[in-house]
């Protein structure tokens, strides 16, 4: 539901998306250092090579790493080779995979959704439980994979219990758990946990890591933790459309990002924001924050000719338009001064 | 075909593929510009503003541009928007829409493809005339598309009066033109013509304009010649995982490519050093050439203990395991010191 | 969700599916009568001509009629047919397409579902209008369809007011509204209505006529209502395997069924059957009737081991585990021996 | 290219395709026969598990049989089940499969046909060598499936060795033999073998059997010979919409052909109507017959005017519109009279 309703003409730092944001500068040099001289195409370069090394420190040593371009491919791609041809993959309701890929699991991977309403964006054992049935069914598309998104699309996050909890529910059932990992990093921040924390650890079999919202210019990359779950990935990649044949340029990000702890910084300060602009949001009388404050989102419900005349000063997202429910996005380069500008401009618009 | 035997370890210069070339300068210039604040995602953005506007000048006004992630991307979501459910594509045996992309055209797309054996990887109206039939038949995929590839996977080139007889002859049938312009570039530098002369002048459709093989890291586009030709290519685009958030670093590529003369700089140079290559090669007794060099390649035979010696060296592809055929591919940063090094060392494995 | 729980030993009429029954004596007369000579395959015979009037009395001179093999076939052909690439359909999660056809709406047609919780098994302009948005936004998959289900998998029954309010309620959106008619026949039966009635006057736009269920031995048919809602339709088809070669045998069934009034005679019969069967039912204590008894179907809650013990004498669905939901279906040739039978081994097991 | 330009007022019998013949007496018997109240749906029905013994007799005991409705159907979801999502299939560039069903290998179960061109539609061991390679690479579609047809569309039959070597052939390389026997029965007639001489014995994996065009109603099955060759076979038949409900009807027409000699008798006749009228036909001066007669086709060349002459009075296909070559094909019912009718008339346009 990203971004459609932003004024494209924003001056200003805005909220409507965390990749609307740049590069972090740390990128655009190590971009830089990886064009040296000719490289093998298609990830057979040091610098994926090195990536490969780097998320093994993060993931374990059984960790398998295939850059991609965006979080769309990264979701469709792993999730094909986690499933059969006559797979189903329980979601949310609310899930990227479901409402803002145009279908892209489906008609481009032959993929069943069953798509689940929940409150909060977060499935459970119970939801599971529901929903996955009909095994060896002929009539029923067989449920084989339960994708969960961390944070999720309404800014919550999964302690590593609750993944725990999905993944034992998942396998006592033959199916593999999936993360979609577009804000894993801020999740990450929020628990205050190392990544395999709540991933490895967790019994987590696939993982779509995120970099564009943290800081990147365009590189994701499919992270298999349990190398059983999967079939053919590298063929799945290219008919995917998401082999880079410069892959160098895509690794060199990742590595730059992983290596050290940018990527904590990144989510550490764009979720510290979020936590600034809820405590400014919450002051202003009238709006009602919708969703705890989890990771680096704030959703809230606001009059719609506030949101109409605020929109013309900043960029955010509307969420729901029955409810006038909106989406505030801090990403990396968000400032205080950002935060306390546009909380002043809501004030405003609240009262004129 | 590209690249599957490389030595990842060679520390030198190749001729594998245009792709192990880096970026040039000039591109990662381009991107820290582009680095400045906050700005739109998914195209709304002035730096994708200012490509529609220069493409619109090399292709003519009516010109649509959407930038993608790689090649494969291009041709597919080109030839989706193009076609109906029960559309075919003739192209040719050798074109990278068959044999290069894993099956993306049939597996992503649904596509049907007709492929038709070449000597020179070049379709004429004469084929399609052989090879278009059923009209109306519902047992069988409609022709609804000619794709054809510029330079072709075999190094030669189409006039333009040959690109403008199979345009014709499509269009006489009801059928459209498409273009994988994965090597455009080196083809207009080869004819010594604007891109126009050749695309839109000439009555083709849709083109895959190539930008990672002429020095960009990561960027293509989808050009709409033809806006009647095409449905839905946005959705297509999202749904085909090739709309990029972060899009303004992928147009501010193609922007210093195209806005000045980057783009046949480049092309020409790798022109010339496939001219001094062939020259070079030519003079190795024992050796001999299969294809005309006319753009960036040059294939011959060689026996398979040279290649096999050769490779330990250099970098290149084997094109043919039954013939013993080899690609030498040369990319805008190969020099002539790479160039007579190369055809050193071939001669000297000749008569080792 | 029919029959996966049948008891494939048992001796007598049972209660599992109206597909358990088999052909109506009249469907074989006709089966006979069309076995004379040679006649043009795939519908170029004059059973098949026969049957395009046959439907035009029932649906009006536009329609357009399409036999094939089965009623998964047809609403994954007309489903196809009605929309484009980037399309969604909206359905009741307990559709028969959502889960009883093993995904084939998304893996073999590119269809996107978006499945909408209900009660009682009908969609309402309520539950359209929330779920249908996104207009234009590419990363949204376009809501297109309305598809329903007549009578419904829950055994209810729309009003014709109902579906033309549906039929408006989508138009106004641009979309379609199609219907999933493998029970038509019994929900005429149910409102005593010509199947005009509720169908075209309504303002439907594609049906699929349910010939199987209702006495045929395997045919079902594409009722194309407003031919400007499909595009396509003969190819896909073929393409979707559902083109019968000696098509009049398919075509002379579904003659047979409609020209007189035998689709009539059965489906009343089916329904009065289920209205005597509610009537024991619900005369038996301890047993929770859960849906309105509108058509052929009785949904009820009977205590699991009464569930087992019951189906060692007769073969019956069991609709959700959780609750010991069970459906007891009526067909074309139930006798009301066979409902008085069943009815006392329940009240019998009830007491064990 | 079956029966495009059929004439469909023709009066008599014609010999445009075995498929406008009607249904062989005995095949009504067997269905009236069938229709003995209520039995499970989808396959788990007496005459069901009769056909799987009956065809286990014809393929040893390892066969297993999934009825279908009809041959494109059987050819989709066996070589999907043959597959993986990244595999492509070597035919001939005249098979079925590639051009006669409307793209749906590719369309609806995202195969990758290889076509190869051969002059009497028979693949060799050569011609699998030559096109399948690329193994291991990620853009290159993997070889999995080696697909014949027998007979052949062009009439002619593969001998069991040459089968056996083809078997031998994929299996080296890690491939699967596949055949689409639409018309095996003219092939084992003509062969003068039982089936599993060139079948089972011969190394084949997996079978569409024909029984449509032999004389029967609308039945077709899915032979797997070779288990291990195949997955999720019972889920592929359901997506692909090939799952009968009332099953019983379609196995029962299949068991009445094949338990005894019907299937064979059938084809005898059919092959032997055949010969004859290859002999009538070479008599006529000017007409020249393109292929081997083998089976129950014969392919000739005449002149355009007298094709159009000819066709008003029989059905025939026109088999290549550039060199007038046509096709008439016999069936079970073609009798002496057709044939000497038919030869005199072709006769009678030559000269007229």
């Amino acid at each position: 539901m990203d971004d459609r309703l932003n004024d494209s003409s924003s001056p200003v730092r805005g909220f409507a998306s965390d990749n609307h944001a740049g590069v972090h500068p740390e990128i655009l040099t190590a971009l830089a250092a990886a064009n040296e001289g000719h490289q093998p195409a298609y990830g057979d370069d040091p610098h994926t090579a090195r990536l490969r090394e780097v998320m093994r420190r993060h993931f374990g040593e059984q960790a398998e790493t295939y850059p991609v371009f965006n979080g769309t491919g990264a979701n469709v791609v792993g999730l094909q080779a986690m499933s059969e041809r006559w797979s189903s993959v329980l979601c949310t309701e609310s899930s990227h995979i479901n409402v803002d890929e145009c279908g892209a699991a489906e008609k481009v991977a032959g993929l069943k959704l069953t798509p689940i309403p929940t409150p909060d964006g977060k499935l459970t054992p119970e939801l599971v439980d529901r929903y996955a049935w009909g095994w060896g069914d002929p009539h029923h598309p067989q449920p084989k994979i339960v994708s969960i998104t961390q944070s999720t699309e309404l800014g919550t996050v999964y302690t590593a219990e609750e993944i725990a909890a999905l993944a034992s529910c998942a396998h006592e059932r033959g199916m593999l758990l999936h993360m979609d990992g577009a804000r894993i990093s801020n999740a990450a921040a929020a628990l205050d946990l190392p990544l395999r924390a709540f991933t490895t650890d967790a019994g987590l079999d696939v993982l779509s890591y995120g970099g564009t919202k943290n800081g990147l210019m365009v590189a994701e990359a499919i992270v298999v933790l349990n190398p059983e779950a999967v079939q053919g990935i590298e063929f799945l990649r290219k008919m995917g459309m998401q082999l880079a044949s410069k892959m160098r340029f895509l690794s060199a990000q990742l590595v730059a990002l992983l290596d050290g702890d940018l990527w904590l910084r990144n989510a550490t300060h764009a979720n510290t924001m979020a936590q600034h602009l809820a405590h400014a949001v919450r002051a202003v009388p009238g709006v009602r924050i919708t969703q705890p404050v989890q990771a680096n989102a704030v959703f809230a419900i606001i009059p719609k000719d506030v949101a109409d005349r605020l929109r013309k000063r900043y960029a955010f997202s509307t969420w729901d338009h029955r409810t006038g429910e909106v989406r505030f996005m801090c990403s990396f380069d968000t400032t205080e001064g950002d935060v306390a500008a546009f909380a002043a401009a809501l004030a405003d618009e609240m009262t004129a």
